[in-house]
């Protein structure tokens, strides 16, 4: 894969969501940011992170800055993406930068007149970059904190956004079925990511959300277990999380199955950890905080003595980018709105026993969350 | 996919090259950095970008901060990581950290007694997360740059890295002629790049080192084009950029094929492509810059007249990371050394027409590069 030409300080991130070139039709959504600037009470938004910059302008390439003020907006991206960054946006103006992005950028912030206020996020640029916008802009430029304006704005999403996450959310709900006769002793867990991932792109996804998680047996513990060449035996739990990118949106769910007869004690513990979903999604409706939500999963699970094995947040926003606001953890504040998007998935880890997550994603509805991913959600056992 | 429990400042990075959990051995390279405290003057590194503490100590979690002393080095993380950070370091103390890694970080800092100097990299830290951890470690802590320590040991690889990087360059090769038979009149670049996909993973990869490009016709012309459901058509070029992870280490192979009988322009402007590439590793040897081959590619171009469609550098580095040091770019003054493995990927991009690149791992040894891809580099025609 190519490096870019000259040494921007932009680190190439090609591991950010990505999808087919092909967008759903071309959009610019910079205007969004118009009644924020009065708000923040600045001239300009400089947005750095790049699902920022695809959610506003539908630029898709791995190195971009995105300027946009009162009366335009500016993309600026290197040589690799002329072509691309002309086709995949619209009325956004595009200039490829010979000298790296921050100095483009610093030159077009030296050309205003007077004064100029610029939002930026920076928890989205490094130490480096900042430092160089500094020294590049000069002081006729004043620094302020743009308050996640974007996130927030992704993190309610629109009709069109609703559409193809829900198609994301159909689309792995359906290979999850299909791989399910494939789930038995004997199979490594690779080869079970390897046809769940091959599944999903013939089913139209450009990717994976993340990589494919399949874990069996005590690896099932692990929250964050990398497929390996294990292979599944007889009376193992096995922990399948997966989601696809459709259009550059992602989709992600989990499902636990087992590989024989599941004793009394797996089932007890697999009743639990649904019990702790179903709560979680019934305490979801706008109005509700994201803290709410995790304390009804988490109040299941400490009723069956299971809360020092739930060790992770409750769900998390989902969009362009698989983690994104709102992040349904412990005490979060956050007020849900109709039209977020989250992931339930509450779950448990036992060392040298396994684990059990179940994972759905939901749309939040004037009427509550309603489900997108439609695998089934009783214990299989296989 | 899981968010973690509590809201730590370092980002969750799914993106970056993962392998899978099984490392070759357990290591324990943060003695590597022992030399370096005292040629900076510092007490202790703190190690943030993912790909080095994995380098360092063999964690390949996503969500880390690796703090190496003059006698320990402690790996924090959080708890979806506890019983996977054990298991896959030696050595290393695993601290999993209840509120957020940069503040146990600080704790850590300030239990030490004295002034304390600890070198960090500005490039791989947020404003956010630096301001933290300066506040969180106050006053007794000096921050100084780390030099890139880190990446200019990495840009070297031992054996042990060479082995599964020439493996993983075999494993994309022989990919890479599994799927010629499949390129042909009437399927999409989606297809081709799912079975390419898959076909890496049956092969033992942990996943693609980059979204596979396959870009057909006139989108051959975006050098990162992503795959679409264009499907071929007579008389195209198509280029396959493509690239596994095994064991952690990624290799990144490009072909450019013709689908029917090519041109004289065609075949003119290949020759010349494979001609710069040739160049390229001609000039490559223990001793001479990285620019020096950029400039060997980059002439024969030009006295092809084609300069200006040569958008990109020469190459780069590879390993834990797709994109690593050195860059073969213009004018880089890196001295190339003994063990390190780069790519060698001219190419030609032109609006309308399509793109050509042919792209091949090398590694440098005494006696100049030595080629680890290995699939045909004549144009086919298919």
């Amino acid at each position: 894969m190519v490096a870019r030409e000259r040494g921007s300080l932009v680190p190439v991130k090609d591991g950010w969501p990505q999808a087919t070139a092909s967008q759903p039709f071309l959009l610019n959504r910079t205007r969004r940011l118009a009644p924020h600037l009065s708000t923040l009470g600045v001239d300009a938004f400089l947005v750095s992170h790049l699902p920022n910059i695809r959610y506003l302008c539908g630029f898709s390439g791995s190195s971009a800055l995105l300027l946009v003020e009162a009366a335009r907006a500016t993309l600026f991206t290197d040589s690799r993406y002329t072509f691309q960054a002309k086709q995949e946006t619209s009325g956004v103006r595009v200039h490829i930068a010979k000298n790296g992005l921050l100095s483009a950028v610093g030159d077009a912030l030296k050309a205003r007149r007077g004064r100029t206020r610029v939002a930026c996020s920076e928890g989205h640029l490094t130490v480096v970059q900042k430092r160089a916008l500094e020294t590049l802009a000069r002081k006729s430029v004043r620094w302020v904190s743009d308050q996640n304006t974007v996130e927030k704005l992704r993190s309610v999403k629109d009709p069109s956004e609703l559409a193809v996450i829900r198609e994301a959310a159909e689309l792995i709900s359906r290979v999850f079925r299909d791989v399910l006769k494939m789930i038995r002793v004997g199979v490594s867990e690779l080869d079970l990511a390897a046809e769940i991932e091959y599944r999903m792109k013939r089913r139209g996804a450009s990717g994976a959300s993340f990589e494919t998680i399949v874990a069996a047996g005590p690896r099932a513990a692990w929250a964050h277990a990398r497929p390996s060449s294990k292979l599944l035996k007889r009376n193992e739990l096995v922990v399948l999380d997966q989601g696809a990118i459709l259009r550059g949106y992602c989709s992600d769910m989990t499902r636990t199955v087992f590989v024989g007869r599941a004793s009394g004690r797996v089932r007890k513990l697999y009743q639990a950890v649904l019990d702790a979903q179903q709560a979680a999604k019934a305490a979801i409706r706008p109005g509700a905080t994201a803290g709410e939500v995790d304390q009804a999963a988490r109040e299941v699970l400490r009723q069956a003595g299971l809360a020092r094995y739930f060790t992770h947040s409750t769900g998390h926003g989902l969009g362009l980018e698989v983690h994104e606001m709102p992040r349904l953890g412990k005490g979060d504040g956050t007020v849900l709105q109709e039209g977020m998007i989250l992931t339930v998935e509450p779950g448990v880890y036992i060392e040298g026993f396994g684990g059990i997550r179940i994972e759905d994603d939901v749309v939040v509805t004037a009427r509550g969350a309603q489900e997108l991913t439609t695998a089934p959600r009783d214990l299989l056992e296989l």
